[in-house]
């Protein structure tokens, strides 16, 4: 099967490195880097290598390649030593959810107490 | 391996079918109900019937169990229908990400517009 891909998306170019970003973590199939606008003192973006553009694209196949995602942020958390004080794993799809970027991506937000509701 | 589990959990409970939810969804190892205080006009959680406490509870094996919930999420808010208006996915972790039930549970809210930051 083809590698996902798309030329022109931000979050693509950054996992191909042809666009800097402050990139905190990197296995075979995702990369974190440090949201541009973070929210929040900690404020990472984990993305899939390959173009996903959102949750409601994922295959039933992606499972696997979509618990990667959250168990990077169990990692990074614990990396940054906010495992203990908490965070808050949101992900935006479409209009409604807020969405700014077509290429999944899952924001881990630390570093100081998250109000209720998540917007 | 033993099944993980709490006998007091209130969400081991209601996957155990000892306390009534509004059930939305059921699989083989995950359930899904309408929050009892929504923040949405469409406010779901989806928990692992396993008791995991949190994301930071998943063992590396989880992570297909994990990807399981991202993956019903997408089903349901298909058959919620707010797929195409859009939809967010959170879940918290530990006191900054204001968990309030040991159990870890994605929610998913949808029906409005959801501002940023996210909490």
């Amino acid at each position: 099967m083809a590698m996902r891909d798309s030329a022109s998306c931000i979050f693509c170019r950054i996992a191909r490195g042809e666009i800097p970003a402050d990139i905190v973590h990197e296995a075979e199939r995702l990369i974190a880097f440090r949201d541009v606008s973070p929210q929040a003192p900690e404020h990472i973006l984990l993305i899939p290598k390959e173009h996903v553009p959102s949750v409601d694209h994922l295959t039933d196949p992606d499972a696997v390649l979509a618990g990667e995602l959250l168990i990077a942020a169990r990692d990074i958390a614990r990396r940054l030593g906010v495992s203990d004080s908490g965070y808050r794993l949101v992900t935006n799809i479409g209009p409604d959810g807020g969405q700014s970027v077509g290429h999944l991506h899952l924001h881990l937000l630390a570093g100081r107490s998250l109000s209720w509701p998540p917007g």
